[in-house]
């Protein structure tokens, strides 16, 4: 693997290493009060953040110290973006500085691709932390690591992905993931909030939330993007909340076992109500925890590129 | 102890501890060239800042730093904040990422308490580096550390807080800890500084300053805050700086022993002059250098929790 | 060594020192997975600035963790600077809070000398990452490396620095150092953009760029500063580019073995174009690469202050 760009180019055999090591990270770092391994000492590793993001950059941060890798922060804001350089000529001078992996969040779909061009020759590795409308990797990763926590093997499990498809990354990259790992996926939104060519992404569209609720082993709301619904086209934020947020009703038709996540930031009373968030059916703050260990996997597998000996 | 939320917290025991753990950590580095101790390697710690201070939070990384901890710097202009996600779940995404300690600097009085209420669970500790106008409790100790240094035992010691009392969570945390330490406590402010129950802080309350001078072992003075002093109820710049102002006049006015502290930034002119911030009365410097110090014990105190064996 | 303020304080064997150095550290780092010596262990350094610089903030930061230092980064916009402070004083501070070497970039001419100033007694180092339209003298060593990797010696070369000299602090530390290793300088620029005193500087003053290219063994194009040429004094965009713009024709009326530099963020297709940029005779990720290893000679000068055993 020399870049994590997408959930489309990790077939099963690596997708599921990535989650193996993940957890073996988790296991070894659980009793640990000295949550740090030596396994990337003297690596550098960049976060390249053109939107603002705590949660990611966070959890990256957090994943590449406690891999004792020397983590860089450059956020847009501060950056030379506005000296009018090239996005390419960022990504050339952050690598001849010395980065051995760059990790973009950009508002643009398709930029961590166009980055890991560019750096390709450099032996500069890119982990894509959201671009655009387009995909969110370890987002997805993270996801299938928590599923897995407590539903086990995802083959034949029933996930429905709900709310504003339009515009997540999100969603598109839980699709191939949830697909590739071998579970159905079922996605859930009005129908102004699907995206054009979604009936090919191999699952299937449904408008209507509550007849999909029983069938369900997980539930994954998105954030809605209210800041991007304007005019009449869309659903107001009541209609939406009223028609697809994840109510105490609505957490009671789901079958005891189905697991409720949430990539955040929540809008609580918008997509989720506060006690559907904070009920123990609820894996939001695992969700949170899984992110540094999948994470830490995917710096592992980029830099490293061995197994893991912990 | 679990958090550092207010010297309310500390009784003369603790309060005592944490000020000879400073000490000891203070003659520990002192002549080394490489200050860092190994004490809180593979600790987290994460500093959320909702307002801007260089000083607060440049002296907690190097804490942090020099301790070993991996510091982890989040500020509210580049998190989540502006999606709408609640400090409350902003604390436990921090939380589940991996945050052993969180060290908050919030505009809301009450917040470093609500943060500890929701983080206790997950182990996670928390330190108020400024909540509102109520308290700055690492302010106030390393004000006690200079004191100490400066004039030996507190108890007995006669110590004025002169300033914008209303707004100033400074002068609330040091009144509490001044008092632990046995010190008496005069506060001196035009009454429109003077927040309501101030009579029932346990200090004398004085609108003048003048008759006080040659009865202090110390003075401390205010930022004031300009910015928020509008209006014709409050005393005008100039007024203020004639009728408060620390200029060499009043410093000569002070016992010889005396000192003169600053919690930073000064406005040079206005709440002090410049002759006598620059004075080896002053202990300005002293104070910043032992607040690397006292933070340091405060992050030993709480994550560590033995006694320093240096 | 007590500071890097300008390059008009090295001598010829201070500044061959540094280079040496640097080429050291560069040959020693080469080989390894694990970019990272011992050598600032425990030593503290902050790097403040007051303009936003990408290349320069992390180039600094690198170098300062790949020598195992502490780096803490602090900017004007997150500063104590709008609550009045003055510079002196958040020096001050710095140096209190444990700050070995302060980075400092500020828009106005002379605030690193300042700084030196202040720091002096405290026995902080000063770093001049770029004061205003006056020096930048890492980024003349980080030149004057790459020269030396593609020239040689550079006694004898002539060295062509080319554009808007004016608002330039990288031309004026370039001809400090070049003139100093022994190298021939012309300026090239049209009459309103070369600064009053620019004919004492030592170096040739041209207005036309094609009759020097033949002559020269390297030709240093700088940025346009845009946003400081408004109004009919300076030439426009077209005109700028039309007469000074390094094209490919241009490149083709340099000599074989001369070498294009730019310092970077550039404007392609304004002051250089996009082929000459890419070509192989341009040196311009090797600069950047160059000043990661610049920079750590330069720290481990000042903060080490021995010969370097690697």
């Amino acid at each position: 693997m020399r870049h994590l760009l997408s959930t489309e180019d990790l077939d099963v055999a690596t997708a599921t290493s990535l989650l193996d090591t993940a957890d073996t990270l988790k296991q070894t770092l659980l009793g640990r009060e000295v949550k740090k391994l030596p396994t990337l000492r003297g690596r550098t590793v960049v976060t390249l953040f053109y939107e603002n993001s705590t949660r990611t950059r966070v959890s990256f941060e957090v994943a590449g110290k406690w891999m004792s890798a020397d983590v860089i922060n450059v956020s847009a804001s501060s950056s030379s973006v506005g000296k009018g350089e090239s996005l390419r000529d960022t990504a050339l001078t952050l690598a001849a500085a010395g980065a051995d992996c760059v990790i973009i969040r950009h508002p643009a779909s398709g930029s961590a691709h166009r980055l890991a061009g560019w750096l390709d020759e450099a032996g500069t590795q890119v982990i894509n932390a959201g671009d655009g409308m387009h995909e969110h990797p370890t987002q997805a990763l993270l996801d299938a690591a928590t599923l897995r926590e407590r539903l086990g093997e995802l083959a034949g499990r029933r996930i429905a992905i709900v709310g504003d498809l339009l515009h997540s990354r999100v969603a598109r990259s839980n699709v191939h993931l949830l697909r590739t790992l071998g579970a159905e996926v079922v996605l859930v939104a009005p129908p102004t909030l699907v995206p054009a060519g979604a009936q090919h992404w191999g699952a299937e569209v449904r408008h209507e939330l509550d007849p999909e609720l029983p069938k369900l082993d997980a539930v994954m709301m998105l954030r809605v993007q209210a800041e991007r619904m304007h005019g009449g086209f869309f659903p107001s934020a009541r209609e939406y909340s009223i028609a697809y947020g994840l109510n105490e009703a609505r957490l009671g038709m789901l079958p005891e076992h189905a697991v409720v996540l949430h990539p955040g930031p929540m809008l609580r009373g918008m997509e989720i109500a506060p006690a559907v968030a904070d009920s123990p059916r609820a894996a939001i703050t695992q969700q949170v925890s899984n992110g540094v260990h999948v994470r830490m996997a995917v710096l592992y597998h980029l830099l490293a590129g061995e197994e893991i000996t912990a």
